[in-house]
């Protein structure tokens, strides 16, 4: 999908949402749980469910090779159950040297179509560049996540004074451009998306850890909109476990179009 | 694995020797491409032909995600078939938010029964501590590899003088210990891994990069090796496409023999 497809959509639908298809097998209603492919039984009721409010769907691989060869099958089939034009995104966090990675760029953007796929950043450049070869499709880097891990390294100054989450952005722009690359930046860090701001102030960012890990929506709108929008906003388990029982579907809808209301306002707020 | 057991297997073979599984489909043997599953018909010549001289086998998981669900299934025979009592490693490089890493590492360490998976570090603590949790299993983390990427961000200063990478492994210690723990070091930087030395002197090192991606085995002993030995060396291509004909078992079994000559020297040399 192109930028220009990508901010269509977000005008169409009046959305940034993104839905974390992150099924786990033991948290899924029971009814579900005996049936031939649990997890794209699961993930085609939510997607059904929350189609006219999210832009972008984000399944986590490791949910899905958590049960093996099946696991990828649910994962195929639910990625073509998905309906055309709506933003895909393999949340994988791979990177590894350069023919390497090219492979992975091939197993998502090839074998399975995904828009985007999430790279971790640590191996450097011709780690991440085999991921931007692909006409219309997508790197999203690791810049600034939402765990308490990112004190680690990600928060820890360099020799220049900047934080290394700050250079990743820096030097990574060189590497790709807004077209074809985007930022995870974690919302639990509302202020800190400001800054993300300065140094990629055209770029979308793609924002996990609104609901259960403890974002706002609010600051990081307020922080992190630019005039297209330039947010993929993402919550998982606040929408597909809103219920575990076998009205989860309509509990899921209820949670995305609430989400979807409050991103609807903060478009005509911040975004204009 | 226990380290007590590891330390015995490279003292029974005189070899630290371990071969990377990483089939491309489309450079096997043309004999092999139009079989029922080529990746798996490779593997088992390839480990028929070097378990003599290996004390390791690691497989890239995306040689194997390349080919999707049939990959996996692949992989996952793979690791039966490879004889009890020597090391395996997921070469991953994964990582992710705590919960999402506990997947993880339940798919390499219970579902599919590997001894270690490389992690990367970017995430921090809670992203690698998920994968500390298993009895007798190793986290590989990525400290410096040997890619030319690792200049971009591995061998950054910090304000502290040091580099990311000497950070990395400096940090990482307190997570887990050298029963449970080692490290990627590339090859291609001898002197670097007297540095590493330095930092982690009890650790294993995985070091990837000796033959196809220029390393030399006798500066990895000498500035690697410490009084256990402390040293995996991975060599994949050299071993693997030895030859692309049939004899490739044959081939791959004269290069892995080769390469168990040279350690065996340098065990003598430097690990008394």
């Amino acid at each position: 999908m192109t930028k220009t497809e990508l901010l269509r959509l977000i005008k169409e639908k009046s959305s940034f949402l993104c839905v974390g298809l992150d099924p786990s097998l033991e948290k899924l209603p029971a009814h579900l749980q005996k049936g031939p492919d649990p997890l794209f039984e699961f993930n085609k009721i939510i997607i059904d469910h929350t189609i006219d409010f999210a832009v972008a769907y984000k399944p986590n691989l490791a949910f899905y090779e958590a049960l093996g060869p099946r696991g990828l099958e649910s994962l195929e089939k639910t990625l073509e159950y998905i309906p055309g034009g709506v933003f895909t995104i393999a949340d994988a966090k791979r990177g590894d040297i350069g023919n390497t990675s090219r492979l992975y760029a091939k197993a998502f953007f090839e074998r399975m179509d995904f828009d985007a796929v999430t790279v971790a950043p640590y191996m450097g450049e011709d780690s991440v560049m085999p991921f931007l070869g692909f006409q219309d499709k997508w790197v999203i880097l690791l810049g600034l996540t939402s765990n308490f891990g990112s004190l680690d390294f990600q928060l820890m100054k360099t020799e220049n004074g900047k934080c290394l989450f700050e250079t990743v952005l820096e030097k990574s722009q060189k590497w790709g451009n807004s077209d074809n690359m985007m930022y995870v930046v974690g919302a639990t860090k509302g202020e800190k998306i400001a800054d993300v701001r300065k140094i990629v102030p055209g770029h979308f960012l793609l924002v996990p850890g609104v609901g259960a890990q403890g974002g706002s929506l609010e600051e990081v709108a307020k922080y992190g909109m630019n005039k297209d929008c330039g947010l993929l906003v993402n919550s998982s388990r606040s929408i597909i476990y809103a219920s575990s029982d076998k009205d989860f579907g309509w509990a899921a809808k209820q949670e995305a179009s609430k989400l979807h209301n409050t991103m609807e306002d903060l478009l005509e707020k911040y975004c204009k």
